[in-house]
């Protein structure tokens, strides 16, 4: 029984000097996961914010018009596409604002606390993300294929700049999303393993 | 420098003593978080499953019909809606294959290996519910209002029960989706706190 007790409090005492001798030795690969982890952040940040703004622009209105209807293809016309730029919005201001947490994580590689703050909201913001991605994908896919059992028409051969700048914004926001999922992996296996 | 090597070693002597004597002490939430993780994951197979079955047999033929079209509507008429019941049944199975690791973490609160593991898979396929699931909603969306500006109108009107059906299963997925994001932040909680 003495020998229990005796033991959190001796790994206490050594964890003191921790912090001094150790993480040149044994803590070098928890540093490299964080400078990762940080990098992949802006990377994310630039997929999904382009994800935004390429979405947020798409916008054809065809040279020619009828009475009745006026031929305009914007974001507006589907509420996911409109989902997604708010949410690719806010997913780019999450990423903005981990970047401290991030840093933190390069400072004090040991640290559990701030690994475990990041791996919970990426989890939220992944599902978010993915989401968001998804439906808009359902959207663009049905956009340029049409269905044929519901008589709803392709419309990607009219509105073809359209299509190409929402199918490019789907595909920018899945390399945010596989981003999140290398970010929430490379935490987890900082934190299991120690 | 003595001392930072005895400590590993001392700590790996008590190991041995600390599977028979320290749980009953501190690793009792860690027991808890297990047990509860057990039990989420049969309530997200039942949900997974329940979603793929209920989306799988959604077939509704209406009473009427001409020389030109059939009026039958069933999930092989949207891809999206075939996405889903394939990733839904890969879920549902993914989850049943991983009851004996949480049966593991909870004979086993302390160790970390079974929890990395399952915490690095329930992200795949968090991410795989999640896409399916949105995908699906987009779709049931536009059953249920069709769309102004491209001419897509909607089908509910005529397929009430079908649009009934596949609704159901969105919903259940979306169980899925947020059983799965508590299982990530438990596991988390678990892994980060020791």
């Amino acid at each position: 029984m003495s020998t229990t007790i005796d033991v959190p409090e001796s790994s206490n005492v050594v964890k003191g000097k921790e912090v001094l001798v150790v993480p040149a030795r044994a803590g070098g690969w928890k540093k490299g996961i964080a400078i990762m982890d940080f990098i992949l952040r802006l990377g994310a940040i630039a997929a999904a914010l382009g994800a935004a703004a390429s979405m947020g622009t798409s916008d054809q209105t065809l040279p020619f018009f009828t009475q009745f209807f006026q031929f305009e293809a914007s974001y507006d016309s589907f509420s996911a596409f409109q989902f997604f730029v708010i949410t690719m919005a806010i997913v780019g201001g999450y990423l903005v604002l981990s970047l401290p947490l991030s840093v933190v994580a390069i400072i004090r590689p040991h640290a559990a606390g701030p690994r475990l703050f990041l791996i919970i909201l990426d989890t939220v913001f992944l599902t978010l993300a993915t989401a968001s991605s998804a439906s808009a994908a359902a959207i663009v896919y049905l956009a340029h294929n049409g269905n044929q059992d519901t008589n709803w028409i392709a419309i990607c051969n009219q509105f073809g700049d359209f299509c190409a700048q929402t199918s490019g914004a789907v595909v920018s926001s899945l390399v945010a999303v596989v981003i999140f999922v290398l970010l929430i992996v490379m935490s987890a296996l900082a934190l299991g393993r120690h």
